[in-house]
């Protein structure tokens, strides 16, 4: 059988050689007679991975040397109580601005720390760009979702925060296209969209917001846990980390992150102008906020919207349903997204439309 | 290249028939042509996984029908905190038993929550065997490390608590011999010394500990969120998830926990009678406080030590270096250390003695 095109919004597809050269020393990895998964967190073979896994990232994304990397677990939900739980006193306040879904739990789990103020655009797809007057200058950070996984939405230019730590939630487009990690406080992402599989969560944290926690924090919540042991405190999910290494690898065979990026901006502006040219598929996001990575679309007609995904799934489309609060599909075009499943797609998109006879 | 002996007390040896089935379904899992990695976990494939590793950890441990089986991430290290941060209110009091390493680690997360009590065995390779006179009337729970990694060391009886909750850390024994749920309050354990890879945390809870956290507790740390939602609130570790169920269908097809007792006390016992029947070898725990799982042994003379460590290894004995604070060696036997793995070991000790000219 052979591989379908998984749009999944994540768990996500990944590159077919990684897959490969995870199948290929599953049992016996580098010659240790091991698989990897039964390695010692302590030994040699595996803190080789997780220091090539640290210092691929730095290079990838031009991390500055006062910027820590480090790996943890939990998915992004963890990280919307860690952060305040790190940064945000009781008696302190944090703005975070609300462009949907993923942020309005971010800040669910800082109003039980501290004085959350939220910003909440007008509209549900749009990306305000937010000055420095709209924050309040008492705040300890600037939290936003530079991309929105449900909305399909991004930010094109980020908020100008007056000095304000900003910390962004990059889960959905973390390595897709460039980005100046000096211009954040922390930046974090779940790992299994973009970076690799499920399990593993990464963090960029400038050194001036580590050792801030109170002595109350837990241990494995406290960000000063994960630097001051290199990611080793306690056993950390090792196989997705090596996963996640691999991955890295294959970016940066592939052009590293502006290479990432012109093939996303090849697919995406694919599928956008399919949509665009269309008069039966819609994308509801103003041209400017769109994201790469996450595109909604329906035909706004439920019951078509339905004979699409029955039989795009019949023709090896996988998982291209929408969130129940957008309705209608989704594609998930992640780097390791091949051009060819946005063709294919594509390709069936305009064959269905001409099949409704031209509605 | 064979696959080596793996010693290790954690990422540990996993059995070899469940790494080929990954092996071998790793790009195309059950006909769906995709990876399980690429899995959504909110897709039919994985929603059967998840459902199939529940109910196989429920039937091989008789577990009742008022304690639930929840999937978490973080390890034990993040149950030390969810523990008192579920149970333990700021004015309450819990009672920590501490056997090791690891119950210091626990008691010191409690700490931060509310009070802890601490009962210390006179000895560091002591089990006391508690009644409920031990234990504050008042307490919300005992805390236990039922079999501790480091020490080699083991309950042969849980402590009578006198209706206390007993709560137990089982990481590195889990599934390797019979208990009875019904004794505990709730059970925890790290996957990746005898349930699979690292990065998934197991607990069973009984429903009577479950909803009783602030609602100040991060979402992520309350047990709630995990019962209500099926372990399905955030994206949960898939892939460690899906080996963890492979290794509980390979205990299942291999005896279930009575076959896994019957071999971990045939393969222990052959590891202890060695060390017990040598002039060289030496292990520091009393015979009814000894574990199955984890032998520490040492010729007491540390070059001797290291010689046998790095000859050992030269054979294919990997991972034989005892803890630091223990010192030595130290052999993890869990269920997938295969018999013949300690009778290779036993026959290089009689072989590295009879070398030393009978010392």
């Amino acid at each position: 059988m052979k591989r379908v095109y998984n749009f999944s919004a994540g768990p996500a597809v990944l590159p077919e050689p990684v897959l490969k050269k995870v199948q290929g020393e599953l049992l016996n990895y580098q010659e240790t007679g091991m698989s990897v998964m039964e390695l010692s967190h302590r030994s040699a073979p595996f803190q080789n991975i997780i220091e090539e896994a640290q210092s691929l990232l730095r290079e990838l994304l031009s991390i500055p040397d006062d910027y820590h990397v480090v790996f943890m677990q939990g998915g992004a939900s963890l990280q919307f109580s860690m952060i305040p739980l790190n940064l945000l006193g009781s008696d302190q306040e944090a703005d975070y601005v609300l462009t949907g879904s993923w942020s309005k739990k971010a800040v669910k789990e800082a109003e039980k720390v501290g004085n959350a103020r939220t910003l909440l655009p007008h509209e549900k797809f749009e990306i305000p760009a937010y000055t420095p007057e709209d924050f309040s200058p008492q705040s300890s950070y600037v939290h936003i979702t530079s991309n929105n996984t449900i909305e399909g939405t991004r930010y094109h230019k980020w908020p100008e925060t007056g000095g304000i730590p900003l910390i962004a939630d990059m889960s959905s487009h973390i390595l897709s296209e460039k980005i100046d990690v000096s211009s954040f406080g922390m930046i974090y992402a779940g790992a299994q969209k973009n970076l690799g599989p499920s399990g593993v969560t990464v963090a960029i944290i400038h050194d001036s917001l580590v050792g801030q926690a109170s002595n109350t924090c837990p241990t494995m919540l406290n960000y000063e846990t994960y630097v001051k042991h290199d990611s080793l405190f306690n056993t950390p999910p090792t196989f997705s980390i090596y996963v996640l290494k691999l991955v890295l690898e294959w970016v940066k065979e592939n052009g590293g992150v502006e290479g990432m990026q012109a093939d996303n901006e090849r697919k995406a502006g694919l599928l956008y102008n399919c949509i665009d040219q269309s008069s039966l598929f819609h994308n509801p996001v103003p041209e400017k906020n769109r994201s790469l990575m996450n595109i909604p679309f329906s035909t706004r007609d439920e019951e078509l919207d339905a004979r699409f995904l029955k039989e795009a799934k019949a023709e090896g489309f996988e998982f291209l349903k929408g969130h129940r609060s957008v309705g209608g599909m989704r594609a998930s075009l992640y780097n390791a997204m091949p051009l060819e499943g946005v063709e294919a797609l594509v390709g069936f998109m305009k064959k269905f439309e001409s099949e409704q006879g031209g509605v």
